[in-house]
């Protein structure tokens, strides 16, 4: 079987790993205060150029975005996404859960638009609206679930219209590293530290066995920030597992070259359906890239590959997602050549 | 330094982070759905001797008690613990901040004791006591915070209190391994199988690098439960990396060879103290020992020892908490020998 | 100031207070347990023509939608509504803050539509959707936020498409009785007790100073409903108020009367606008009255008339709402008539 | 039957009920914003010798409790109460419904000690105890719910202690009036705005059929505590029910004239008992008195009067909680006389 259904299939970096090996029987103390974790925030704010940024270390995105919104938030607030946005559909309600709503702007291939945005969050400061939740922070997600990249731009007019309206700006990296690598983006880390307010750079996806590591640029990570997580069920007791992965990811650029590889593949990957004579849905410039099959194809593909069904187009022609990352080796995008 | 603060201060057991490299590159499916998750739910349910037992695998402690206890209860329902339980004070609020009250019993060494839960209890149900949250559940940790354990028949004295109010028995079993391999306890896992509506099984503290594994007893398993696990932030893109150290742990009856090498190491560490003319605080049958030192002697072994302050005695004298693992190195109790 | 702003303007019907009066200073039980909550509750079950309905008072409209949402639905649940649904839009996140996603469906009129809703709920039972919350209920109002109504047919479809998904509806009566009486409708009382598993009938807009009475038709109040009420806040201590108030408007036959006036004075008052050559917005068979105005008339009539702004149409004009109620006086509309 | 079971077994005070009658039919806006609340809260500043006050009514004490904890509150913090406290015992887990544990000090007649409270205190703020909800916020109650009240001295030290660890001091005045009025206490209402943050002024029990009026003393009202209020279901439509029972209630000193009339039936009542050789088991200043009654009276007595169950004493005697209120008559106190 040929995977491509998600950039979260095989285990962990080898280096990754190694590490756990090589440190295994160190004794260190727990919750966090190992010297793994230290040295991992240390090398994260250096990758940010951020000497006062603040780092945490998480195991999972879902669980990440439910701790960064609802630590944020006020009682009254909700957090504006997109209606693709990852906490609007696949994360089980975990935002209203612990008690906000979220309010959805149009998505455009997974993106907000800032004009949108400021004629939404217009009427709620306004007066126009009341007995509403109250807008109080931005999600957007940089790469989008539809695989694509907000340019320098459009960030920074999203970055403006919340400023304008006085809410933090929050971005989900789950595939950050993806998104800084692309061929084609202007956006770098500095520009997502000075326009975003808190942004986690995600680990599962690339090259981690688990862990996302959330920066909060502004000096404003929540105090008691330790405590509320432990609240969430979200503290490992052997932090030394996120602190050991981080601290080896940002290693010698690992983090980056690990990613600059899916983004290598994906384009590759591009390429062959293209030349096979294939419809991309979307032009997605990372590692996430979206084909529309006929479903006799699809059918005879499963048999071998697996894939993602993502829609379905009409009734004779859905769209897969094909999904590379850091571990996708080129022989096995040239096996599918063949199959297509 | 001699590192006897707690039983998290390793990684994982060789075998298990061996599996984790053994397998790393194998290409599986995500969120729980894969094979070695699979593999290791069917080996848990064979240790329990229980082939209909339902059993599910989290992260952390915090985590899988918040879960449990929110996804058994209804919303006007609380959940009574020993005043010394976990989740009353060592977590940060988890179960309240998901709606619950927690009821608390006096603690016995760490233990409830079943006459008192009944009186506790009765009031609720006999409506005597209005307008009050109602116990929906008792929780017990075995061994508990003070390294005790119940005997068989108070384990059935406290089962039997909870069927005559028709209210779930909780176990949680952060350390359940050190349990079941303790010299003085006549509970087996059978035991805990038939008396517990549900519990959970360590492997935090005992030989993984984070995991624990719930087990429901009676088919009783919350319809949805992976949902909300998801909502709870709970569930890992990579279950594998559950799966695969369980599934090690309960390979060749590991899990329990090296509970017993930790027991063997408290043992031991019992007589030294003892030999050497020290108090024993509580009688701990298991890998938890606290032992009474006067200020100066404290002073002096954190030099060289990573001990747990528990509490304080008296002017003098204080309590500090000893803790044996899977890790634990003989030797190393033979160096803290010398300095006592 | 001619009033026409909402239906909650003035206080009660005469008979309703004087009923408060009479019984002042009869000495009676706290928390719901008088002798005038018991009888408002019988002559409601006798109302409803269903002896074995569970009758329960409460205070206002957010907080019963509140209650009974949450108290009906289980962790993982959400509820459906029309985008336009109270709940959605108007109730500060009430249902958020309790843990429930609010997710819609499209609104035509403020009415949802079975077939849409068959299509919505499909996804979520079928295994296409995963990791989102599932819905538990299904929420519609009657008369809408639109003052439009639901026909038998269009009622009886929206619940066989719960009973095939197996989840219950609910249906906000915040102005049943206007509904019941409006004479364009064909749905009884009856229909709605046979066709909704809960509703409440709206005692705020219908002549009470404060109140609400849920209605649970099929046997299915849920256990402690009570207690869960109390730990919302929404107990009261001298439920007598909620007593008095319901056990007046269903004597003689109060609440249909004042209700039918209301209708009277809403069929009047759009005669009067049709007559003068105004457009009316919506076709609202009920007590609101949704009228198109260009923007001079409208500034014009605001400094003698209370109208609400509901939405603008275009550059010149904005709809307005009228609202007539128990309390409405013929006198003013004719008033109102000379200003149009 | 004589009534003494509670402070909520009639309606309201005629001048109360009167008000509502007179301005019935006057048309005002809805949600608080009409002219009666305005002038209650105007006149409730002034009652409290503070014109920068913050005044909003509620309905209900739980709800109260509910909304001015849970809007103060950050997310991980939790409210220290007496273990008697009506939040902790008798509001059905309301406060953890929203998120908050309820740490509790032990009660001396139901009021805490400001040196315990220190203690208790300083174990959070010192770095002692981890992962635990922080206190950030002290609750009491004056009168206590035995009738009891802090001394001006007592009052103080509690609010030097809250101020030592910056955290707020909340007073449940459910009964503020009766403890106002006692013959027996040094504390006046220019203390109670001094010494507290936030404080509430009972109405249901003095003279309302419904409300509390919420001060808040140091410009702290939580921003947007209008939203907030909507969100946990308690903004009432017709605001004006709560607002003209205020405006009466604090028009020619009405509130303290009623509670004085409290007290001086209390006062009658001691003497009844203590005249006819019974035992008062708490030395209650207030409107709730405490007597002993061997188990045969008591019998007999509930023949004919109403009187609360409080706590069992011994297998012959329990102690009976008898409450008088602003529509307590002397002459069923002389009645209650004759059967004692």
């Amino acid at each position: 079987m040929l995977y491509f259904k998600s950039d979260y299939t095989e285990g962990a970096h080898p280096k990754v790993l190694q590490r756990l090996v090589d440190d295994n029987m160190v004794s260190m103390p727990g919750y966090c205060a190992d010297e793994t974790t230290v040295s991992a925030k240390a090398k994260i704010r250096k990758f940010c150029n951020k000497e006062d940024a603040q780092v945490w270390l998480l195991t999972g995105g879902t669980q990440t975005n439910q701790i960064v919104i609802s630590t944020m938030l006020r009682q009254h607030q909700s957090v504006v996404a997109a209606e693709s946005g990852h906490i609007n559909v696949h994360e089980s309600g975990a935002i209203e859960f612990v008690g906000h709503k979220v309010e959805t702007v149009p998505q455009h291939d997974g993106k907000i638009c800032a004009k949108e945005l400021d004629a939404f969050l217009k009427d709620y400061f306004d007066g126009t609206l009341i007995f509403c939740p109250i807008p109080g922070m931005v999600y957007i997600s940089h790469p989008t679930e539809y695989g694509t990249l907000y340019s320098k731009e459009e960030l920074k007019n999203i970055s403006d219209i919340c400023h304008k309206y006085d809410i933090p700006l929050y971005l989900d990296g789950a595939r950050l590293g993806y998104g800084l690598m692309s061929r084609h983006t202007d956006v770098t880390i500095d520009d997502i530290v000075e326009l975003t307010d808190a942004f986690y750079i995600g680990g599962t996806k690339i090259g981690a066995l688990c862990g996302e590591a959330i920066v909060f640029t502004k000096n404003n990570m929540p105090a008691y920030f330790d405590v509320m997580c432990k609240q969430h069920g979200a503290m490992l007791a052997k932090g030394r597992l996120l602190g050991m992965q981080f601290d080896t990811l940002f290693t010698d650029n690992l983090y980056l070259e690990i990613s600059r590889h899916a983004i290598d593949m994906a384009e590759y990957l591009k390429e062959v359906f293209v030349e096979k004579g294939y419809t991309m849905h979307v032009d997605s410039p990372t590692n996430q890239q979206f084909v529309v099959l006929d479903n006799k194809k699809a059918e005879e593909l499963k048999q071998n590959v697996a894939m993602e069904f993502w829609e379905r187009l009409d009734e004779d022609r859905s769209v897969y997602r094909f999904v590379t990352s850091w571990s996708t080796k080129k022989e096995n995008i040239d096996k599918l050549k063949e199959l297509l």
